[in-house]
């Protein structure tokens, strides 16, 4: 079989804000082969991602996502991983390739799922799609008795693990210390509570430090991004000193190598990876064996549609042990409007990677339209790409 | 003064192959402040490059290059880096966004020095300019003879070093110790002989390792980029056991973390540095303060125009001990056409940054006009790129 045709739906909501919702507009592909068709969701800049997928060629280790991808064959698992070292030579010098190529690798999975009767994660090697801890990701209120409201309505809903992230934290120390109490206060004293700090301390090891005595005593099970994705060093000085707290990072990762080396040099407890960035399904399974030969947790990173939520749980699905997840609860229409299937907490609260063909996931088509944003791209006169046909 | 406007000119040679020869295209910026202007080039692909500067935004830290640059303050350098933090945040999750604001931040350099009559390596905080000896850089040729005859004219036109890279090197053992011997004939017993394997081997340590007694035999000086640029453990591994030869890689870097990497994980002797990639003059230096300080040495990494060559020389204009330097030799058309500036060897065979206002580089701008690509992006009807008037 050979792949006819990737198609790139690029869709927003009417108004998109500087808040830090990554649901507010999303990049769903669409690839067909054989008559079969797989959809993916990049975790990234629609239009840059769309630009790396079609522009011309600048050079023989600059050549567009295209080339490694249009009319190869699919047929197994193994095609997908050939494609990818195909990409990481012909796409070398083109940073955005790897963004788009993961919602590209996500799809092509679905499409052989779709086409064996089969779930990606048994694809991937796994028997059993294990449950899930959900864990609600949302953002800190702008006052510390907002995050208080937010945390109690959230254990209302049943989850029992609350993620808070963003500003204001890092704003001031008093502040973070009276947010970090509130949350506490407001999922129990149970509670599993989790703190994204957004990167705001860049590599400042000092500021960062400040955080942990209240980040202890509010028993908090990770902190999470306290730096810049690359700041190994600063990640392992901050571990050597945060206690019982364990630092969480790696939604950066563009390739498994970033993630490893959060692992090996930063020193982090949890490895968190987006599929819709670090290249798809393939180098996410491959952080999970070597996160769970070293002791440090798979965790799947996701903030869009429940397609992207599927795909973050693939990698991970069979293991048994690790059994926290993102869950997104703020979702904007569009993402919630994406799919027709959705994936729910369970009676016990949990969630788990879907037993059916593919991701298990069916895409609402009316969302493809509704949402739509119109783009044309035109290199020399030539339309090298329009929105496609639903 | 306030940045006015940030112009991206797209040139291409007529025909762009899959050689690997980076000089077919250009992504050439220019910005304009209070009437001045500055110029600067970005080592990748143009399309993507120009998507990730207008693109809409996706959430708070997913913003267009633009959003941390236009109407910004440039009275200083201190202006430059508060832009480059300020994008790190702005643009985290905009992958390609290092490469779009590398252009940008050496076209500041040089309205900088400009308008205060004085070399950007001077701004960075050098003394001097001193002089460096070119290797020229060119590909292997198809036959060792290729290669050998290659080499002989290159020391005629008065080289002392030669790099030699890329396919068919990789191949075949065989073929790679002939091409070895021929490159070392060729240049003859005094000659500075570099290799670069442009990441052929993946992380394959064993593979690149069959070809180090015959790079020990030849005294070639480094062995550069054996594998991908993330593989710092494959680096690592095969640093210790290379004897004489020292690895050298970091051109691939998008930021000064990953070529401090290089050095502290990977063992590199030599870090190759783009500042068209790894954000511009600034995160460059950082790196030359860093390498210097750990015995490493630092090189400059280009393979475009003259406006890139003298960019890349600033960041270690001043650093004595750091002779050596990438000096394209068979650059395209377009390459050649752009600059009416021009570095050449003086009668000693060596190069230096020049010792005039910014980059000390002339456009002509009858090139931006010759092999200007016509681009045109629209999104929602609206007309968000298109050349700009020269």
């Amino acid at each position: 079989m050979k792949i006819d045709s990737v198609d790139f739906f690029y869709l927003a909501m009417p108004v998109v804000t500087t808040a830090g919702d990554g649901s507010q507009d999303a990049l769903v592909i669409r690839v067909s082969a054989g008559g079969h068709v797989g959809w993916g969701e990049c975790e990234a800049a629609p239009l840059p991602s769309i630009a790396a997928f079609v522009c011309p060629m600048s050079h023989g280790a600059c050549r567009p996502v295209s080339a490694s991808v249009l009319g190869e064959a699919i047929d197994g698992p193994e095609d997908i991983k050939r494609m990818a070292s195909a990409l990481a030579l012909n796409s070398m010098d083109l940073l955005q390739a790897p963004h788009t190529w993961s919602g590209i690798e996500v799809a092509l999975w679905d499409l052989l799922g779709r086409i064996r009767g089969e779930p990606a994660w048994k694809l991937l090697g796994y028997s059993k799609s294990h449950p899930k801890t959900p864990y609600a990701s949302v953002l800190f209120g702008a006052t510390p008795q907002q995050s208080l409201e937010r945390a109690k309505e959230l254990r209302a809903r049943g989850f029992r693990a609350v993620k808070f992230g963003w500003a204001p934290f890092g704003d001031s120390l008093q502040g973070d210390i009276d947010q970090l109490d509130a949350a506490r206060q407001g999922i129990g004293p149970d509670g599993i509570l989790l703190i994204d700090a957004g990167q705001i301390f860049a590599d400042d090891v000092d500021a960062a430090a400040l955080r942990l005595a209240s980040l202890n005593a509010n028993k908090v099970t990770w902190f999470e991004e306290p730096f810049g994705g690359f700041a190994y060093d600063a990640y392992r000085r901050l571990a050597a000193r945060s206690g019982a707290v364990k630092l969480a990072g790696g939604e950066a990762a563009h390739n498994r190598y970033m993630a490893q080396h959060l692992i090996e040099y930063g020193q982090v407890g949890y490895v968190q990876i987006d599929c819709g960035r670090i290249g798809g399904l393939w180098p996410a399974k491959q952080v999970a064996d070597y996160a769970t030969a070293r002791g440090v947790t798979y965790v799947n990173h996701t903030f869009t549609s429940n397609l992207a939520l599927s795909a973050s749980l693939q990698p991970y699905a069979g293991l048994q042990e690790s059994r926290i997840c993102e869950y997104p609860t703020a979702l904007s229409r569009l993402a919630v409007d994406l799919t027709a299937t959705h994936i729910v907490p369970d009676s016990n609260g949990e969630i788990a990677a879907p037993d059916a063909p593919g991701l298990g996931i069916e895409i609402d088509e009316r969302a493809l339209k509704q949402y739509a944003v119109d783009v044309e791209i035109k290199v020399g006169g030539r339309t090298i790409f329009a929105p496609p046909r639903i």
